[in-house]
């Protein structure tokens, strides 16, 4: 047993000391980045770096955080104007791989089957370039990037999401994706790319300026700017930008960084019109979809009932859209051999789905009964156009505009070839957001949403070609109104958000439609919300994000579960007197990233936790090779023997010099760190390896000195020690720790009974509970001693709690109750939440 | 001693048998209400409800649930519905006053003096009328109720500012006040108004249907939502109120909150307009202040600098604003003759003000330069219009429509007649706003940003009056476009908000100077917040509130302030063993509202807090009636001595029925309280009179009693004590501290070392901390132990930690170091947190 321990041991030590030398090698230091932080932990690390300063000189301090607001303005200015010229540079090539398809596509028109292939390859060779240039470089830029964003803003660091790599695939991949014409949206990758940049910028500046660039709360705080900042370079939209990415990222907000959205999505958006204006597209600074409906009677009230109508059926859609969406996902992947064959073959689902697209769009053919030829930017300026396309049900008058022929066709009506259009770009937008490639859904939504809300209002213009005001004054409906409320109401029922209403004024640059755009939002999203999650919280589900669920408003059971119902009772704990096999062996079998220090094994009296990097830090410096040596150096001196560790001895001596006497061990480990990359990073190497060489030969002494110092207590002196670990009681409900999780952004939390530690919670446990008790297929998941609880509350059992026993035990009386059987007194607690 | 504490003791037993009576004969429990609670007890409130009947019945619990949201609609739609119909008949009715105002000033044209008088009067009656009104019925009613909103949904429950009687004199003084003319605001006492009505309609569904409605969480919810009511019904704006009353209430926001400010803010501006609209005032539903400028060229790139430069101005501006109205009010309050005489004749400071502001306003004399004669709705009308009022430096072209030729005087240039009303307006608002009746700022402000951008976009007219357009085609300046600007900047840097950009374009039905408006805001914001407070915050500072201030950015030297620098040392503590009497000690000398439960004194370690009502029903039930009537009965048994206790054995007797044998002490007062009431409340009464003469009549045996009863230890079965109230430690900084009691709402949090209670830090010692380290005057106040301990920090001693001094405790050792001197070790403490 010991003899196995031991041999595991030394092979760990191994691996360590060719870690240590590779660190050396890249002059890093010691500190161990934990995939998973707390907020509460951020604000430490927050408040650390200006305290230490602070105690050394204060004056230092106050410089570095006047600073700090400058450099914030600075930061945002920068990411601002960044994100502003990727947004137009995309643009840009967005419009001109389309315009390339159509010239491709006019330039053949001689022949059909070669305009087919032109109209078919173009596309499928851009999607899947995409799909392939993504794959390679970096798969995490696969897919809309906001659930992911969402998990990040919870706490949960996914690091590979934010690399460089990253952003150049997704970059150029949306690009090409966008370029190819499928139904695929800007949005919510823009969010991706925005967050990208902050975060690259964020190591660029600590690179260049070191020190605050690397405060992990104030990177948080940088990409909840830069969230709204991708919002609202996407659309110019700033409002809008801000409100939506608080909504669809946020669960709680503090008011105070709202500036930072403001500021930098307004200079963003500033910055991507003003391009727009400079390289003379635009004469000024407008909306993007600029619309002329008349200001003085944009909408009748007796109106307000078909919008509230077309807001009720587009919740509907939105819902069915996210099923869908999913439907198709789950689909593909029960299918074993369509997956097998998809897994082998990454880029023939992507072409495939292209190739039917297109082929359905084809414009000579299917295409010419939906506006197949129109680019999405096309389709929805006509679609918002203020004219009004059919009177008395013929499509007259309708040849004015370039766009509108389009929609026109000669045999067929109008309201066929809206319908065709939103039936066909329905489920194709549903198919091609599955597409690995980087895409979002919002955009096509917000046409699909336009096209109906296009679509009613055209039936509603046919039904009362002279308006429905009472007076004797003519007011026509505005079709192009009910386009602009469909598409708010529909893309707000897709993403659960009523945001979508400012940024569809900022869209259109037109307000006059508030009052219908917020009725048909609201009750879009009361409809949605109350039959299927967010695209994005469905989409966390299905990639199976870190991400705590929200309650929803009608899980009732939620109240009816506890902490102990949930919480892990086997928790891994160190007391104050375990010695170092111990921590070893919990190291080992644990996987938390913090550990919890307990009084005594008796007590079990909470002290506080320790991140698992410092006691594995802890266990290094006990058995470490400075140590060992140390060990070794002594032993050869008093027992004359230096058969074996020779070599190893004379670099030792030679090393005598850079041996600092023994000091605590973060301070002792980075000075002895840039001493020895300092002299010589070579002889540092060369050190090391000598060092893991004695640790491969293992001789009999050094086994019998492990043995010795594993044995030894543990040495907590400067040991970081967290001494207030957030604690809940058993009978914390599931609500209220939900709220707590999401409010301090916890990952874990202690369960104590009176100061014992007894259990602990953490956000996976959490999860399980919060979706195992949500009744989605119909049968109710129980937690596995809910039922015993609830018949034992009934009776009077219960009400013999921890504190009460201890306050018994305190004063030396017997209970005076009947005792409750020892089985029993597990399940039994606190009374005081619930009397 | 022991004779002067039983005496004050019986006092307090007969003063304790009368309120039990007078609670009796309200048929009220015995539930005391806290005047603060931490958002965390609200969250334990919120679901001991449907928890405490989950145990019972699940299936009536669901129902419970389901039907919270059916009824949070219900309760937001007729919220919506009365704040609607409120500030529509207060329009109507301030319109009416006006009209007659002016009706009475033209109709005396004739006689100069008879005019003035007039004019004068009118208005000084309303306000008089206003002041007196609010002064007797409702003080709370005074000013503008959002520093006061902000406060309660901190957490601190300013009971006085939710009642009926408020309700009367807000809605009542406010429309005297507007329908004086002065200029004041409707917007923040609306939002007082809206959240007043909120807490009525809970109050009066919780009488109806009981439960739910009774809920405090619940109801900081629907207050939330009311605020955004507020803004939304008083301009229209549900968007733009729902945020303004985020950025100005909250610190922290819950994003699935949102829903109900939109919701309820939307229907509410939805039926204020309908109403407009059937009361043929409208055709349909528009904005307040509909503006009609060009749509296809609002602005040109290069006008940028221009509203930037306007935005910057207003900024200084806003600053200037609160600290005028700061000044005004101190001023007054130093004054102590001026004072005194105020004090005793409250009504001759608002008559006083009025007068002079309408004196100068009379339109024949100097009113005539600053378009005295018009109403402020008139005024923004006129400042917002499209037309520009100067061409070539003459004003001309400028009579065709009836407010704007005001603005003309024959003799004075239009800049003139600008610059007076700016001026003269600010000075006015800033004096009027500190009269004692219900009024705002906001809208004030709001026309003096107005004027000062059409004053700066007339003047950029005149300089450039073909545009600045560097093409051929003319687009002339809009200098209406500087007023929309110029409007939002100031309100929003006297508010320290960004969305009164949002507001603006509801209230003006156009969104195309988005840009302008949005550069100019946070330019304003950014100058405004780095001068002073926002005026909220001014008035929360001048009334005292309760509130927590906000963290400024460049207050740095509050990192330098840790929780053991501001804690109260001196903490109020029951232990397990205590007695009676030492609860009786620490209630009569302490004030917090909870009490820490220690587990002994000697080691001090933190079990819970109990709550202060509860350790008083603890006594009472101890030396309460009941048991001291049982105790004199059995006494009487006993010797069988009847002589003084005669009366109230008798009583006695015939109560025995009535008395349940030894319960718990909550149930058995409820049972009790309920089992009187039922039977006959009289005879109650008469038993309680009879109790409190065997109490004031005080025997030997009882005083005994008595005696014996306070050394007994307390029972603390049934005993509702917080297992798990916050807990900091002593390094916590300041910063941290302050961001979770703004997170969570906390009242206090415990000090602990290691789990070793060693002080508690309320709010007030926070407040006084921040307060503190603002170097307002320019002399920073240190923190009392802040330089001592910098010093003690560079030394070693103060890596000792109390938890390695536990440690090295626990394993029998020595220090390894020095021994640190007595008197130094309690500045000691955990290195953990600032490595």
């Amino acid at each position: 047993m010991a003899g196995a321990m031991y041999g595991r041991y030394t092979q760990e030590l191994g691996v360590y000391a060719k870690e240590e030398a590779a660190r050396l090698r890249d002059g890093g230091g010691l500190r161990r980045v934990t995939s998973v932080r707390s907020r509460s932990a951020e604000l430490l690390e927050y408040e650390k770096d200006p305290c230490a300063k602070c105690h050394v000189c204060t004056s230092r301090c106050q410089k570095f955080l006047i600073s700090r607001v400058g450099e914030d303005w600075i930061f945002l200015i920068l990411l601002g104007l960044v994100m502003a010229l990727v947004s137009w540079v995309m643009d840009y090539a967005i419009a001109f791989c389309q315009q390339a398809q159509k010239w491709m596509y006019g330039g053949l028109d001689s022949n059909m089957l070669l305009q087919y292939l032109a109209w078919v390859t173009y596309p499928v060779v851009l999607i899947t370039f995409s799909a392939g240039f993504t794959q390679i470089l970096s798969p995490q830029a696969v897919g809309s990037g906001i659930p992911e964003m969402k998990t990040i803003l919870r706490g949960v660091v996914l690091k590979e999401y934010l690399t460089f790599k990253t952003f150049v695939a997704k970059v150029i991949g949306l690009t090409c994706a966008l370029g190819s014409g499928m139904p695929l949206g800007k949005e919510g990758p823009f969010v991706h790319v925005a967050s990208l940049c902050a975060a690259l910028l964020s190591k660029f500046l600590a690179a260049l300026f070191g020190g605050l660039y690397k405060n992990e709360l104030r990177n948080t705080e940088m990409l909840s700017a830069a969230c709204a900042v991708g919002v609202g370079c996407c659309f110019a939209a700033p409002i809008g930008g801000v409100l939506f990415s608080i909504e669809v990222t946020s669960t709680f907000f503090a008011v105070r960084n709202y500036w930072r959205g403001f500021f930098a999505a307004t200079f963003s958006a500033f910055i991507f019109r003003v391009l727009a204006v400079w390289n003379q597209d635009e004469e000024t600074i407008t909306a993007l979809f600029k619309t002329r409906f008349r200001l003085d009677f944009p909408f009748d009230l007796q109106e307000l009932p078909a919008f509230a109508i077309l807001g009720i059926a587009c919740g509907f859609g939105g819902a069915l859209f996210v099923y869908l969406n999913r439907l198709i996902v789950e689909c593909m992947r029960k299918q074993k051999t369509i997956n097998k064959f998809l897994l082998r073959k990454r880029l023939v689902y992507p072409a495939m789905v292209t190739l039917i697209i297109s082929t359905l769009t084809f414009p000579p053919g299917f295409g010419q009964f939906m506006a197949g030829q129109l680019t999405q930017h096309e389709s929805l300026v006509a679609l918002l156009d203020n004219r009004t396309w059919c009177r008395q049900g013929v499509a007259e008058e309708f040849d004015y505009i370039s766009h509108s022929h389009a929609w026109k066709h000669p045999q067929v009506n109008v309201f066929i070839t809206l319908i065709l259009f939103i039936v066909m770009k329905f489920w194709m937008s549903a198919v091609a957001t599955t597409m690995p490639v980087p895409c979002g859904a919002f955009m096509p939504v917000f046409l699909i949403g336009a096209a109906f809300g296009r679509l009613v209002g055209e039936t509603m213009a046919i039904m009362f070609p002279d308006g429905i005001h009472a007076d004797g004054s003519v007011y026509p409906i505005v079709p192009g109104g009910y386009a602009v409320v469909g598409a708010a109401a529909l893309s707000g029922a897709v993403t659960h958000t009523v945001s979508t209403a400012v940024i569809v004024f900022e869209l259109t640059g037109q307000i006059s439609h508030i009052l219908p755009v917020m009725i048909a939002v609201i009750l879009a999203n009361a409809v949605a919300q109350s039959l299927q999650p967010s695209l994005y919280d469905s989409i966390i589900r299905i990639k199976k994000l870190p991400y705590l669920p929200e309650l929803g408003m009608g899980h009732h059971e939620k109240y009816n579960i506890r902490v102990e119902d949930i919480m892990v009772r086997d928790v891994r704990y160190i007391t104050l007197s375990s010695s170092y096999r111990e921590v070893q062996e919990v190291l080992m079998t644990g996987q938390l990233k913090t550990l919890a220090l307990v009084e005594s094994t008796d007590s079990m009296i909470l002290l506080g936790s320790i991140e698992r990097s410092q006691l594995q830090s802890l266990l290094s410096l006990q058995l470490g090779p400075t140590r060992r040596l140390d060990h070794l150096r002594r032993h050869a001196q008093d027992n004359g023997t230096h058969t074996h560790t020779l070599g190893a001895h004379t670099h030792l001596t030679s090393l005598d010099t850079m041996d600092s006497p023994p000091s605590p061990p973060c301070t002792h480990t980075h000075s002895y760190t840039s001493n020895s990359s300092n002299t010589s990073a070579r002889h540092g190497v060369r050190f090391l390896v000598s060092v893991a060489e004695v640790i491969l030969n293992p001789l009999p002494q050094i086994a019998e000195w492990e043995e010795q110092q594993l044995d030894e207590p543990v040495d907590f002196n400067n040991c970081k020690i967290d001494p207030a670990p957030f604690q809940l009681v058993e009978r914390t409900s599931l609500h209220k720790t939900h709220t707590i999780f999401s409010l301090l952004g916890l990952d874990h939390a202690y369960v104590t009974s009176t100061g014992r530690l007894v259990g602990v919670v953490s956000l996976r446990e959490l999860r399980k509970a919060i979706e195992g008790s949500v009744t989605v297929t119909g049968v109710k998941v129980r937690p596995p001693l809910a039922s015993f609880r609830d018949s034992g509350n009934t009776t009077s059992v219960s009400e013999v709690t921890e504190l009460h026993k201890l306050w018994n035990r305190h004063r030396g009386l017997s209970l005076p109750r009947e005792p409750t059987p020892p089985d029993m007194e597990d399940q039994l607690d606190l009374v005081f939440l619930c009397e």
